[in-house]
């Protein structure tokens, strides 16, 4: 039982709902495309019409701002509209059909026709510090959902009412629009969500979170007698590169700029830039201590977030060859508020600290490094493992300057930003939240986007199957007009002869 | 050093290939798309001209005949020329563009571009069971270098010569036609494949053989600071269903076929059929002894094998509930040559004895499995896990009575086979070979096949980035005719404007 009278699954409901899952799989997945958006619009619209009320609900319990959370509940219902969107589409099935060929050498080629179908019950572990877009209605759930896998979503402890009322909200609407009942559930409690994990009827999990909660669960699923693919996403540093052309061009700005992102949300996102590079003798600390200066201490998501930041933050001070560009002090008091502090120092001081300069700091701290020539930037960017993102700040007669920059960071991040800040990821196709780990356990996948779906669909291929045995996307005659594979070339239109 | 004179690799040359591999490894990922595939037909045509060669050292290490072997090379180098067309074409770089949207909500879109970039050096683990097409020079190697990823083959300990002669081939062929040195390379040894997946700066591993050893690499791979994909094809039991039309309208036409496909290569395939399920009453007890009968002992792949697959198959006749249709005596003698081997039991045995029966048995051994009804097979299907294929031979009149099973068979099979035999695996972009676990430790992707390439590629997403830093692959005007998603909607045309 949490504080606030959410009580924590126990065993023999833990059991119920993974039994229910996987009973009501195969239902699931024979649902048609168009009945599964339709149910993901339910979701949408019944998740927009409560949005007052689980704002209410949400502000108590993570001292976000009202205008925050609405629009981070809009965000959540355009998410599930656009994989409704996908699923109209179509191409998500990955059609590909190669026709008999009686001539292909060495051998005879069979009629092959393969298409994407659902991996099966899909477990959720939802985040703290996005309590509607990565939690319970949040992008995995989405995703699974339209991919036709039963969703399990282990609540985030910091919002558990909000989840509850979340999850009431989902299940409503989705099986009010037909789906079939017991294919998503919520469940609370760090023991049901390991044991979930754990449970052979769980076919893959989502995670996101912090890099030593991500790794527990990801070896957790690894360790299984039978592995699960485990797809956490677990932060960021977003380092954030300024060229003096950059500085010299619009050095307040971007000043302005970087200060804003790294404290948006009290520096909780997973996006933060938490470093950023100037040319030494930018003459930018007046305007960076201004702005930092400006940001009013907040509450965080909880209490021991606030003193683990704290503590972090104190910890990064203290190292040798650091020092306070600026921080506002917090308040311990009436659960805690945190300033938002900038630090500084050198590449020296990050390269030889790297294994306490280099990991996240979660809320509103970062590091400003100061450099002495793209040398100096690039030794840098090496020294990074995987990140979400990285951000590129230069004038456009700069561009022969950074691309060996540009270069390094695509072998070590997911997205490339110039000339903006990484906080805020659209939500479309061709987004990728996504990098190397530690940004994440999967390089190959994102998070966010339409191609979230891949992670919970692997390919069938039928060989001389007849027809009638076939699903609708794999017939001769493409009558829902899906983008498909035709013999080796794309293409919306019937197999000849059809 | 092992009895044919390779020595294993030690630690410093390990040290000197990976240090090659990690140099190499940027310039092999900004080769042109057209000069790899130029490269990758070159190592086609050298492998092509140095059959005969290669096929004689090989017969001597495996015991393969020359035909089958001959063949193997053909279809190595065919694969090589399929990822170079498919270089050429462009669709596996995943191409999305969003263009900037003022008008998006919540919030405006910025110009969003996302393609696939190479994750970085690969290590593949070669198979003993094809010492060309699933070894030195196989699936794993020429998509990871499609992928422009290098390369590190530890060479399977059973054709050691073989391996070197083949790499040597391949490494001429590679770099003559321009590639970067050091982005090929063979180790041998047990300790330096080990040491290789430990290591850093190999970022994703493949790998085909037995469930023992793939399952023992990926937990390791799962272990490292920073785990690693690690794609393994680990064989499977490949079921067979035959009903009772089937049986009546072709039953001695189906005896055939399957003990040819069960003892092809002397059962040493991952594609081998080893159960087949028919109706009790069948008949096909003296069709199936002939044909068993008619099976030379063969000599398979190493001695160990051979006296491997023999305790298993005693252990397998020993079970109560097992009788033995048909057993052709092998011969311990002369390095060992197995006989075919035809079980036979029910699902009541099957189900109890379900960890000795359902464990694959590498070699000429299958087992009959004779059912009641249909409720009997489908119970049967329900008992499997992952498998690489599953076939049905049924009548054109009993579809409706199969199409549960062919449902159940989708959640546990990579690829169902009708009216035919899972041994012989298409190499085209329909193909999926893989399977959840334990066919493959990676249930969303194909060892065999255009997208195979996908194993090794992660997406990057450009956000506002100038067109002077980007891939030709992103430019608003497609010169090179790539098939992409823009605005959503796939094209191969420009982006509108330009």
């Amino acid at each position: 039982m949490t504080a606030t009278g959410v009580p924590d699954t126990g065993s023999a409901t833990l059991e119920a709902v993974l039994a229910g899952l996987a009973a009501s799989s195969p239902a699931l997945a024979d649902t048609g495309r168009s009945d599964r958006a339709a149910a993901l619009r339910a979701v949408a619209d019944a998740l927009d019409a409560a949005t007052d009320e689980l704002v209410d609900v949400a502000v108590r319990e993570t001292w976000l701002p009202v205008p925050r959370l609405a629009g981070e509940v809009a965000r959540t219902s355009g998410q599930l509209r656009m994989f409704a969107d996908g699923l109209v589409e179509g191409s998500f099935l990955d059609v590909v059909i190669d026709p008999a060929d009686a001539a292909a050498t060495p051998v005879p080629r069979p009629d092959l026709r393969r298409m994407q179908v659902p991996l099966g019950p899909v477990l959720v572990f939802a985040a703290s510090n996005f309590p509607f877009a990565f939690s319970v209605a949040g992008g995995d759930t989405a995703s699974a959902l339209a991919a036709s896998c039963p969703v399990v979503v282990k609540a985030h402890p910091g919002h558990p009412e909000t989840s509850v009322r979340t999850a009431e909200v989902v299940r409503a609407a989705w099986e009010g629009a037909g789906m079939p009942a017991a294919t998503f559930a919520l469940i609370t409690g760090e023991q049901a969500g390991v044991e979930a994990l754990r449970d052979p009827r769980i076919t893959a999990a989502g995670f996101t979170g912090s890099l030593h909660g991500g790794a527990t669960l990801y070896r957790i699923a690894a360790a299984r007698d039978v592995p699960i693919p485990f797809y956490a996403e677990m932060g960021s540093l977003n380092p954030t590169f300024v060229t003096p052309g950059a500085v010299r061009a619009r050095g307040a700005e971007i000043a302005a700029g970087f200060v804003t992102s790294f404290t948006l949300g009290v520096g909780q996102f997973c996006t933060k830039p938490g470093l950023l590079f100037l040319p030494r003798g930018h003459g930018l600390d007046d305007a960076l201590a201004r702005g930092v200066g400006g940001v009013a201490p907040a509450r965080m998501l909880h209490e021991r977030i606030r003193s683990g930041h704290d503590a972090v933050r104190a910890e990064l001070a203290a190292l040798p060859g650091m020092r306070v560009v600026a921080a506002v002090d917090g308040d311990p008091g009436d659960g805690g508020r945190a300033g938002a502090t900038l630090l500084a120092t050198d590449l020296a001081t990050l390269l030889a600290d790297r294994e306490r300069v280099l990991p996240e700091c979660f809320g509103p701290t970062s590091v400003l490094v100061e450099y002495a020539g793209m040398d100096e930037v690039l030794a840098a960017a090496r020294a990074f493992g995987g990140n979400l993102t990285a951000t590129v700040h230069a004038e456009d007669d700069e561009v022969e300057l950074v691309r060996p920059l540009v270069r390094e960071l695509r072998d070590r991040a997911g997205r490339i930003v110039w000339n903006g800040w990484p906080t805020g990821v659209a939500v479309s196709w061709a987004m990728h939240h996504g990098g190397p780990w530690p940004a994440t356990s999967a390089p190959l996948h994102t998070s966010v986007g339409m191609t979230a779906i891949r992670r919970f669909l692997r390919p069938v291929t039928y060989q001389d199957v007849p027809a009638a045995l076939l699903d609708e996307a794999l017939q001769d005659r493409n009558v829902a007009q899906i983008p498909r594979r035709l013999d080796g070339r794309l293409s919306s239109e019937d197999l000849a002869g059809a």
